[in-house]
């Protein structure tokens, strides 16, 4: 199966076997927190135990010392074939770390010790498997480079108010981070952030996630109410609603561990459908996979699979060349269009062909496969929720690929 | 709007009008039953109640007196855009009671008059409200045309043992239909059926639907332990797994009705949708519906339901002048493979089209149609039962298809 | 073959059986003309010659006494089997008979003898098959909304200067209608059109069509130098570049019959592709025709050409409800652009799926459908040409079909 | 556009270098070549005379040494940009020289000293750019597995007879390889192949190549009369009609780089598109790329290159891979199932999405596309002579994909 993603660094290698060796767990686990909509703790708790939530920590620093953002996506991938919910939970906090470890070797290798040294203990925090991190993103009735939550001044920093949603993994993390719009004393609106634990006073989990699918997520809505954000702990990340490295490249990278966990969504009710029709029998005795009909539709899958892992595996190593030629802060403009132009074509693909091989594989199941206790038909619920992931929806992604490629000025209308 | 299905009948606009008068009662009381699992009982007793479920019958038994299987078509779809599990449980009751009143119209009009009484009696009993029907079909493991169930002989009869699933409005049914393999004396299977009580001895309803969607059906598994069929209950339909009247065009309409209540769902996705981006606005304040994007999405979708209704209409009148060309028993094979060929055709895009105009309603909605709450995530699970109608898979339809349109013997290998 | 489009009123049979019978001869005599990229002259003298040409005017005047567009279309679909290029060239032609008979009915139900008279005077030439119309109508670079072509005052009338394109069926034409610019004497500008024999001083024909396929159909450039237009000739059709039922009635029901055309060389790609997987062989010895994967492709054509058909025959049979519900000039806007929208929907759907089955066609034909010689390859050209006719492009379509539907100002950007 | 296809060797890098620079003269010449049908006789030449036919002659024989066979992709598909039917042409000869090399350096490595010093001599008259090679491969009516022509005995060696089609560069060819079936003396037949000069005595060139597209390919069919073939000129390649290496990965890699020229073709159709609408303006003065249709068209042709290069980029890397992984001869047959089974998904797909995007770039167009002299209606016409190619049609190759990954006996029906 030459197509199948597969890592292409030693620590990669490392943290995708880890990985799979979760597996079998993860989908074990994920049948009742899937029927009551519960949170999948025991799952999330495996993984930090055994080390993957501390992949990309430096080994100095307690972790595998995974580099290759390609790596780990093929990892989420693996992780996805057990469980969509725990896979996307894992990769938000996994973008997290990776970007963390990031900026120290950028940090050492600038000589800025001080950075260095704080980012350090971030790491070998998660090293020592105490942190886990989710983030305050997303908003109901807006977009994500339009965040409504707004930061005022107080004493000695900002009280933060706002109400966020789909925040994923926040039953588990200890630490969060969080998007906001900052009004500077010049009136200049900026997009800041700021990381703080998740226990501060103000934040107030609803635990009111019920879903379609990835119910296990435990992607709550938020809401902060006068959250106390000191001065020093806030990093403006460039002009209110507009394009910036954070969202061209930090963003897409984010996304690009999200739709590898589709891949795996989607790799799983292919082995499903192989499963039942190399078993099952017509009434007349024949093997179903003996079926013309049924040969054309695996095919299709196959197709379809092979196209979402060609675009990932290329847009995976597209990745790691792109951060290794530029430093954090360095990249052209142009050049993170073209990156994030290219991830939306892949992200586009893969999650729409994700959704047709899931299709695909009911269609092979027969009628069983409609039934609650199918994997299928979890799985056909967890697969939709792929192209809800923002940036972009489906109907901005077409309009920011044609405008990138005829070199028009790329803000969506 | 022009390509809406409109009745073509005078007892067809009755029939439809009183569809839409339950449309909004069935939106509002599936909520509950499609989250616990429960059947529609009020929504199935609403319809009763109203005289939707007689509308096949003749006026002068009680009825809406509705000839017309095109008109029944439509008034499927419009229930179907309140809830798709009451609008399929309708069409299983309903095609029974369109078949009895076509054969008693047929008794009259050859003078039979004892033929014509007892189903004069049938239909009178639906016409007073007091008969529901379901049918014994489908069975885990086979297709419909091969049933494992089997009669033996016993004392002034048969005793039929077996297992059936997807049996849908078994919980509201007073009387039920059951196919079955008999084989006669001189060793010649033949599929037979018969009609009995839903409470005879032997009967066992499993009260376990339990499925992705059109959950409110109660389309339970039914055991069967020597249920007692007398004598002259039974009736032969043919050679057991061969094709024939009942197969391709009794079998063939029941299923235009059901693909007509997946219009239905995708309609009131459609509906969902346009409301939403009319209603909603962006962070920067226009109207969702004024992007570019939506409305190409929108588009889309109105081309999708365009096809899937003009395929109805064309369909459902086709079958009306089959109806009319062709008294029960008359039609030539040839004419019905046919029917049946175009019938395929029609099920298989009303299906997957439905499907994808549900997908895109779900991208206008952003993240809030993928909550539980959405009734676009409802819709999303409900719309996906339809390929798994028999008679065919899409596995199986396009096998079928071809080989009638080049001439080759039609059987599915 | 239910889906297969068929005529609805007695004329109208007449009418396609007369289509039907030239079929043959069109499609001998396509061949050279297609190569050396010459007019179909003998084709369309044929047409002339039998008379259907003239089958819109009424039979006092001397032709079939067709008044149903739909089954107008259903004619053209037959011509279309036989040679795309004579199908359209018919169309442009057939178009104008239509409506000239329309508005003289429309004008002897009001009493209006003159118009009566004028209009019969028309038809009684076309009945005496003496006069063959054309329309001066696409240009390039703008669209039919805009021409640039342009009157100027001189005495007694105006002087017409333009250049116009892809006129079909030029070099048989007679007699032709330009639209132009018309900005009166208070600046407004205006939508004109005139008629005018093809021979009228200042009319240079470029006999310079040379295109991909339809390469029989003359659609030569038109060069207009100083061409008089007396005063009485021109008719105001409504604001420049506005929505005005000759755009959205008119022109869209001269498209349903370009569409139905290509629906012809749909009908003939598949018909070859059926003769050949039914006649040749593999090299062991199968009929083509028994292989899984030929049948599966056969399905897809048959499916897609009912869908044509199914979308055809509604928005035909909308057509003539439409034109017998309103009076030439009385149908609401809204309901002009209900009918537009529908026909977007049906001619998006059509052109599409008409490359599609031709394509399907080439599929099965292996390497020999690539060759010159094969109908196929000419079909494969022939059939590209249907998205390009306006309104609208495709690119459009999507967007005014969205608008028209979200219940926005349905003007193109 | 990281997408693009790029060259991973050093030879590679020089290889598409030189493939670019002859793209400007290609385009230009194969116009008139198209319009009459005539062999593109100078643009080979060109690529002769430039070295580009030597590129996989190893250095100290006078070539570039490109090994990759990837790199010959990226040229090939460089290539393709200025002329498709130049492509296709160069692939067949290039694909022999790619394999000789391949043979030489194994012959080298393995201490074959007489094996490499006549691969040694084919090599270096290429290298010398003496000469040129073309295949008799295909046949009218049976498929590539199973070739009609056959070898008789004759005193010192066999008579060839047959009949063979899309003899590709068969004008320009010096040397010609040649398939065959031979019926041994056990009557056991096998696949034989045998080189020979193009000017052998009985070898009939029909020059009558005139196709639909690549009108410049010079593809004519030739007659066998009794053609000698010594004795030892003959190649056994396995059992008549069974898989073999030949099929498996020799076939399946001379495709690769055909399916490249077809993106070539697709790459150039974009080109031209993006120019015609950042050149062109509407009836109102707007850009057309300033047009939300267009640019969402726009996108679709940028996801569909970026599907087929991220699929051949895959795909030539695991040819990369596979080639240096198995000595000829040693691979296993499951690993040559499983490496064409990838390909076989990659041809479908590239061939397909090549066939969209020059479809999406006429939408773009406008009228101007469909007109002779439009470079779109030549690429229109071109870039359907992809799915043709041999081994698998699309019927087969679903078959062929479904049965690999299913584990069954992979022959087709």
């Amino acid at each position: 199966v030459n197509f199948e993603l597969q890592p292409v660094t030693e620590p990669g290698r490392r943290y995708v076997a880890l990985a799979e060796s979760h597996v079998a767990d993860l989908a074990l686990w994920r049948v009742a927190h899937d029927k009551d909509g519960t949170f999948v703790a025991e799952s999330i708790a495996a993984l930090k135990g055994s080390g993957l939530l501390a992949a990309n920590v430096p080994r100095e620093l307690g972790g595998l010392g995974n580099t290759s953002i390609h790596d780990q996506m093929v990892a989420l991938s693996r992780l996805g074939r057990g469980d969509g919910a725990v896979a996307i939970a894992a990769n938000m906090h996994a973008i997290f770390v990776y970007f963390f470890a990031r900026d120290w070797r950028a940090a050492r290798a600038a000589g800025n010790a001080q950075a260095a040294e704080g980012l350090g203990e971030l790491l070998s925090a998660i090293g020592r498997k105490e942190a886990t991190y989710c983030f305050f993103f997303t908003e109901p009735g807006t977009d994500v480079m339009h965040p409504r939550a707004e930061v005022t001044r107080t004493d000695g920093g900002w009280l933060l108010n706002g109400h966020k949603s789909f925040v994923t993994l926040s039953e588990a993390a200890t630490t969060t981070r969080a998007s906001f719009k900052l009004v500077d004393d010049r009136g200049v609106a900026h997009l800041g952030m700021a990381l703080f634990p998740i226990d501060r006073t103000g934040i107030e989990i609803k635990y009111n996630w019920d879903a379609l699918g990835m119910r296990g997520s435990g992607s709550h809505d938020v809401v902060l109410h006068d959250v106390f954000v000191p001065e020093g702990d806030v990093v403006l990340l460039g002009e209110y609603g507009a394009y910036s490295e954070f969202f061209l490249v930090s963003a897409a990278l984010s996304n690009l561990g999200l739709i590898a966990c589709f891949l795996g969504v989607a790799e799983a009710a292919r082995d499903e459908a192989v499963r039942l029709v190399t078993t099952r029998r017509t009434s007349g005795g024949k093997l179903l996979a003996e079926s013309p009909a049924v040969q054309h539709t695996v095919a299709e899958m196959e197709i379809d699979l092979a196209v979402c892992r060609a675009m990932l595996a290329r847009t995976g190593q597209a990745a790691n060349a792109f951060l290794a030629a530029y430093a954090p802060g360095a990249a052209p403009m142009a050049e993170m269009h073209e990156l994030n132009r290219d991830f939306q074509c892949t992200k586009w693909v893969v999650n729409r062909k994700a959704i047709e091989v899931v299709d695909k594989a009911l269609q092979l199941s027969g009628g069983s496969g409609y039934l609650s206790r199918s994997v299928l038909s979890r799985l056909y619920r967890d697969v939709r929720a792929g192209p809800f992931m923002q940036p972009f929806s489906p109907n901005e992604a077409f309009q920011y690929i044609g405008k990138v490629t005829l070199g028009l000025d790329p803000r969506i209308e």
